[in-house]
């Protein structure tokens, strides 16, 4: 069974993170057919953190996991606090598969997504 | 003159304000018919700040500016931050128009994005 975890960064403001939460029940449905398991977890601030939200991939029967960092930017938190973290997670769990997705920032065709007429308001 | 102006969180790591600054340039000629300006700036960390980055704009001769919150969820600083800086770069520049847009993770489309093949690598 294949996970995939979108990591945020979590806020103080919790409609921030039911924010986090409602988009990833909306890609749950988009990628069934890659993913038998959708969850959500947060760098910091908010629940699930990052091992806990593994955990409860892991506990659920994940057997590889596909931790995509939902950040704009490859600030320290993509560079080294997630990679660190996930390390950790996978010493306890050394029976499952982790990997780090790139950010979503660092999509090629992030551009044209901010371009598009989704993001910027037209005339 | 409209301007564009891409507002991101800002990175002690240069590499991640240097993404951003990439990513503006790669969205200028995407959106010249709608913007003769386009920019970014940081709500902190970084330079130009976004009182700079809003004067930059003004200076090329910007009338009407687009402030784009380059962030994925409405956090503190999408919900406060950064409507107070701009309130206050709005009374230095009484004769121009700022407008806020939605910040980029609310965008209806992101979730698709994310499941997309853009962001998530293929088996």
């Amino acid at each position: 069974m294949k996970a995939l975890l979108v990591i945020s960064h979590g806020s103080r403001r919790d409609e921030s993170n039911m924010e986090v939460q409602r988009l990833t029940d909306t890609v749950r449905p988009l990628v069934s057919e890659r993913f038998g398991i959708v969850e959500a977890a947060f760098l910091e601030l908010a629940s699930p953190l990052i091992p806990d939200g593994i955990s409860l991939c892991v506990s659920q029967g994940a057997k590889e996991i596909l931790i995509l960092p939902y950040f704009l930017a490859a600030g320290r938190h993509v560079a080294e606090d997630i990679p660190e973290i996930v390390a950790a997670s996978q010493k306890r769990h050394p029976d499952v598969s982790m990997t780090i997705a790139p950010h979503l920032g660092g999509s090629e065709l992030m551009a044209e997504f901010l371009a598009g007429s989704a993001c910027l308001p037209q005339e």
